[in-house]
């Protein structure tokens, strides 16, 4: 009898996500082994419920749309997941005679797909248990980057780029543009590749350093004295010393407390201290979701991701995750291999210190470098005749 | 002796302002009649500070980056301008033997360009003044749209296809995008194109109607009955029926009220009134710099639009505008026309009720139908095959 294959993305979608599915569906296709390829429909809440998308005979013509669809096409989800769930997960692998299960997200997708693994062994069920990563935050442990940053990256260094171009058009004020990334400043950083052609923001604000709002009005200044458009690119994250959000919060309900923006918090800073025109922009999701910046590089790592943890659960291993590890920068290679699901559980990896300047307002070359390969193909050239009018 | 011409920009840039100057330079070089080709830098205010750039040297494969580069590379301003400015550029004019004059800007900037034309007439110079047109919200009167529009549409359309992916893969939330065009719907509306491909928003909220925030939460709260991704397109510009603007006033200054987001102040209130999770994304000027995506049209009508007001200028025009007359929709054909500055100085143009469906909540069959050729070519097709989760 034909063994069944299980795919469930969780968390947050990224540019690429789809990607993974894509590479996965087309692995599992090659092998005579499998009879259905299903996807849990909507996460862990379809996986629980046995609502199964069947995917073996999607034909390759509207497949490989996957490679440009953001988002996650067969839906996902943030639920909870307890132990009970995992013995509920267990017989349906049973029942279903799914042999192998692949789990596509970030931190918390990888601690579900590690315990499942440990439950199938426990039971000694035969199952296999594959992770595949996934982030547009970089903020996962072990492996060098996740498939979806590289297109994050690119969107918020494109949008630098474009939006400086812009800015420095104009009379004398200043932009903040947030960025994504709560506790990992990843995203916030690579807006720094935009200096690549000469339009890096003028200041940089990550999560992982406390936020002086005097410091960042003293930045503000200074940069004002010398030019007109100034560009900032901060972390939608950033605390003070004390560890606490630097945006108040706007209202509260039973469950959750809900903060303002902090663009527009930052750019309101600057018109009420310095009396400057200020505006804030939030491009939040469209981040993740962009098709038109996706990285090349990215797209290709994400289809290979899928791809080798699907043949790594048909070749019989369990409870691992495919990471990548860099051979060099420059030119760039990247090696794949599988990492103990056990080391990356919940582990949230930030920035290093080797990456954030001294001030703490912007970036090293070390990050420039390790970060340009991820981004794919040069960004456009543009040109400038105007002077910044300055003071 | 030869005759020199000056280009001025005016106002907030667009992805093609540039496009537009690359026209004109390139028209003026074909003119042995032309010595120097003066940019004004950073728009009026360079233009009084006798501040010009030399723009006839700039080699072909430099000026041709103008085609991908957002902003204005000779600056632009905001300058009030008084009778006495007219005076001084008509003497620096007289001065500088500038025989032709071409403004690039929106509604405003025609006002200067007709004004100016009018003091060289009383003043009995022989001066041209010609103006090209350039909105992203495109409120000039007269024209079917101007340059600048079609790339802003065309942003809007994209974005919010790929917000939908994301936003439909997801369990039950709101997303509400705010779109650029405080007084004029039209990119709010070109948002609906999208739906080209079937990701059309849910809900789209126009300036030229009165926002009523239980009329909203009622939308919403029908929508989430039937499916769980809700995405609400809505402008920055929305008042209630007092004609008051629906975000509340964050602080004062001396010279200007600042206030809130309407994305982040509508996704509040769902999550206030509805209990639903919702966020607000406001991508701002990143829509009106996009280079990414940039509609073909759009770059070609822009160039297009600067080379016949330079042209006209050469051939003993004065005080007109280009404009675009629409000839036939399908297949798309346009025909430029010079009309008299007078009749678009300072008129702002508003959506039509025609374009508007009757709920106030979305556009009709002929919007699309008007505003589908100026984006350009086609989405990407997408694929999805996760069921909505409903409520």
């Amino acid at each position: 009898m034909a063994e069944n294959l299980l795919i469930v993305h969780g968390g947050g979608p990224t540019a690429v996500m789809n990607g993974s599915l894509y590479g996965a569906i087309k692995e599992a296709k090659k092998s005579d082994k499998i009879g259905h390829i299903y996807g849990a429909n909507n996460g862990t809440g379809g996986f629980l419920k046995k609502d199964f998308l069947e995917l073996e005979n999607v034909p390759e013509e509207k497949l490989k749309l996957l490679l440009q669809t953001p988002g996650t096409a067969i839906g996902t989800s943030r639920d909870p997941i307890e132990q009970e769930h995992y013995e509920k997960m267990a017989d349906i692998l049973e029942e279903e005679n799914i042999k192998y299960v692949l789990f596509n997200g970030g931190n918390g997708t990888m601690d579900t797909c590690g315990k499942l693994h440990k439950t199938c062994q426990k039971r000694g069920l035969d199952v296999k248990v594959m992770g595949i990563p996934k982030t547009t935050d970089n903020d996962i442990a072990v492996t060098d980057h996740s498939p979806g940053f590289g297109s994050a990256a690119r969107y918020m260094a494109a949008c630098t780029q474009e939006l400086a171009a812009d800015v420095r058009s104009l009379p004398i004020h200043v932009v903040v543009m947030e960025a994504s990334g709560r506790n990992a400043g990843w995203i916030t950083a690579s807006s720094a590749l935009a200096g690549e052609k000469g339009y890096e923001p003028d200041l940089i604000y990550l999560p992982e350093r406390a936020f002086d709002e005097d410091k960042f009005i003293e930045d503000v200044k200074k940069l004002l004295e010398k030019k007109s458009g100034i560009l900032v690119v901060a972390s939608e994250g950033l605390t003070d010393k004390e560890g606490k959000p630097i945006v108040k919060p706007v209202f509260k309900t039973e469950r959750a407390t809900y903060f303002g923006d902090v663009s527009s918090h930052l750019a309101n800073l600057v018109i009420q201290k310095l009396g400057y025109k200020a505006r804030g922009e939030k491009p939040g999701l469209l981040g993740r979701a962009s098709i038109f910046m996706q990285s090349q590089v990215d797209i290709e790592e994400a289809q290979m991701a899928g791809e080798l943890a699907c043949r790594a659960a048909l070749d019989g291993e369990s409870g691992k995750m495919v990471a990548f590890s860099r051979v060099s920068e420059n030119p760039y290679e990247m090696k794949p291999f599988l990492v103990d699901i056990d080391e990356v559980m919940m582990y949230e990896r930030k920035m290093p210190d080797e990456f954030i300047n001294e001030e703490g307002n912007g970036v090293t070359q070390a990050f420039l470098d390790w970060c340009r390969p991820l981004i794919g193909e040069e960004l456009p050239d543009m040109i400038s005749f105007n002077t910044q009018s300055g003071k």
